[in-house]
């Protein structure tokens, strides 16, 4: 078995670090913007100086491709996203495209032999903070995003240009040529950390990836009517607060009966007109559930549709806002990333991914896996975001053996 | 007994209701404002012709006086207040001016014997809407508020000057000579619309206000950690949205269990960060109750003191916002008010206010009592509120009687 270099892996990440740097521990990277251009020449130069060819497409996806012994061969791809959301953490995204160069560097400098070109890939725009929405070019590439609009899509925090403008004056622009190719390539892994608790609760080094949680996201809105809170007796009241309060329990106790591995979340609520002295008329909830078995996720929904149209004498109703379904990824991937940790001897466990990743999209295109490794306390999108360098180099290496294990079997 | 005019009373509510209409149905009427000014007007020119003296003090508030048979007898009172909140409607406060101008109009008219003086009184700046605080200007003249820091009140809606400046340039500014004097008045009668729904749904003509019912306001924090949605297992958890239902529950359930008349609110709640893909780990709630009973508000506070300190993993912790002591308003008087309604054949009900009202506070220096009207739907502070004039006409026959009865007692 082959391992990378903690020594460079504390490089990388010390040099990436300072793209956006906030200061206080995280960045701040918007895709495209100056800072994520600065990680993307960083990117280009390093891999260019082992030996890569590096093309980007027309959404800026960027592709370093280290040559095989076959020339006629298909592209095996790792990377992940180098852009960040506002006040995030070194390691979302940036960690994945890390973990690929450093397994192509440790096959160049280990000369390590394979038949297949290796290429180191950087999506553009994963995080969507500033331009909307999330894994916009996988998305694009993949067919699941009308380009048109995704350039037209525009900037949240200053409203003043489009995505397609900042794109167009971009040097990372390049032609649809370019596009990862799936006739050409015969696999992605992408590594990314968890995001969550589970890996480093349970002691975990490697999390093997079988797919991605499928979800659905609704809308609950409760109407009763504002009356005055000091000339109303109770009986006359119709409170959505407490409409939706009764509500909430029940969608506890249900939920809480199907599987333990359903994560479900209320975690917005509007109430109007949000005076302490007036009885709420109208609250909107959201609920988001996730589940990797779809028939789960289902059941979740049923249950939502048994709330009652009259709760607490208001009226209910619900909307989707959107869902997804679950997302498999190719089973023989899965399984080499398995055999990669426990070839190196790390604790590994299979998994399935709550968040959405550029994976789930390519994965409609190309046989595509990814590695988790543990996130500190389960922070992520935050400052706080951590994984020791150790894990970081852990999950280097199985991406490396996954990517000399397809590069074997294909 | 003696009745009011219907005519004249469905007069008065068509000419006030011009002063700041918003043309769909209600008024936007802030104290001291042009609006205010032209209904003010209106009133001293009415009142001077039924032959009053009117005098404003140096918080603008108005006294409109017919003499008496005996000059030397002390002042008899009734009155309420001009200014409305934003899109109010016809009735709040401005009912208790004209119903008291209508039992003047009615006792000149019908040339109806008095000992004493009769008072019509408006009240500056009731509501509060644009300087706070409500009750304003009898909070001054009773000592309740610092005269320097009302006039230091900044207007909320543009913050570009203070009470005290507006009431610089305003023609109703008197002297503070003029104040309501507490040695030569010998009661007041306010009337007011219920702002509930209690007597129109159980069929009564007349509440018969025997005090302001005490009130708590507490705000209770829940402290909770924000993670992912889709990578934090349930057990994980510390949802602070989750906390408060399960403390809504828990606050409905125990004060359900205390006097029926109670009322209790829990009008406002903050999340944070309110999205939907994230666990809240902030939620701020508020909770208003009120009674006429001290022991039943202190048995609230203590259910909301026995709220455990740590409410499904989340932290805990509460605060008074404000509270305010039960009035009681001068029991003679308040049967004055039922024997007038009983001998007019009105169906008339004891009751407590829920709101406050400046007869709350002049209740601490004249003898006080309240007259409450229905409010249809018990719609208030809204442009929906509304009193038939039949309704209206009959608190002002039952508020003229009553001053009569003060009249002949004292």
């Amino acid at each position: 078995m082959y391992t990378c270099s903690e020594k460079r892996m504390e490089d990388k990440i010390k040099t990436f670090s300072k793209f956006g740097d906030t200061g206080h521990g995280g960045i701040t990277r918007y895709s495209l913007s100056k800072e994520a251009c600065m990680a993307r020449a960083e990117f280009k130069k390093r891999m260019e100086a082992i030996g890569c060819t590096v093309v980007t497409d027309d959404m800026a996806n960027m592709y370093a491709t280290l040559p095989g012994t076959d020339s006629n061969a298909d592209k095996i791809m790792a990377g992940s996203h180098l852009d960040s959301v506002l006040q995030g953490g070194n390691y979302d995204g940036v960690l994945g495209v890390m973990t690929a160069m450093e397994a192509l560097e440790t096959i160049v400098t280990e000369k390590i032999p394979h038949k297949h070109p290796l290429t180191a890939v950087v999506w553009t725009n994963e995080e969507g903070s500033r331009f909307e929405p999330a894994m916009m070019s996988s998305g694009v590439i993949t067919g699941k995003f009308d380009k048109a609009a995704m350039l037209a899509s525009v900037a949240k925090d200053t409203g003043d240009i489009t995505f397609g403008e900042v794109l167009e004056t971009c040097v990372y622009k390049g032609s649809e040529a370019n596009r990862a190719d799936p006739k050409k390539t015969c696999g992605l892994v992408e590594l990314h950390i968890e995001q969550g608790p589970v890996l480093e609760a349970e002691g975990y080094d490697i999390g093997i990836v079988e797919g991605v949680c499928g979800m659905i996201n609704y809308e609950i809105t409760f109407v009763g009517q504002a009356d005055h809170a000091g000339t109303t007796p109770m009986p006359y009241r119709k409170d959505a607060l407490w409409a939706c309060a009764k509500t909430l329990e029940y969608l506890h106790t249900e939920c809480d009966k199907l599987d333990k591995k359903l994560v479900y979340t209320t975690g917005k609520i509007y109430c109007h007109p949000n005076i302490h002295t007036i009885i709420p008329d109208k609250v909107d909830l959201t609920i988001d559930a996730r589940h990797q078995d779809p028939a789960v996720v289902e059941k979740v929904v049923a249950i939502i549709k048994a709330i009652p149209t009259v709760v607490e004498k208001c009226q209910v109703s619900y909307q989707e806002a959107w869902s997804r379904k679950t997302v498999k990824f190719y089973p023989e991937y899965v399984n080499y990333v398995e055999d990669s940790a426990k070839e190196s001897g790390y604790k590994a466990k299979r998994m399935y991914s709550g968040p959405g990743h550029d994976a789930q999209f390519m994965c409609d295109i190309i046989p595509t896996t990814m590695i988790f490794v543990p996130s500190v306390d389960g922070h992520s999108h935050c400052e706080l975001e951590y994984t020791p360098v150790e894990a970081c180099t852990k999950g280097a290496t199985v991406l490396m053996n996954t990517l000399l294990k397809i590069d074997a079997a294909k």
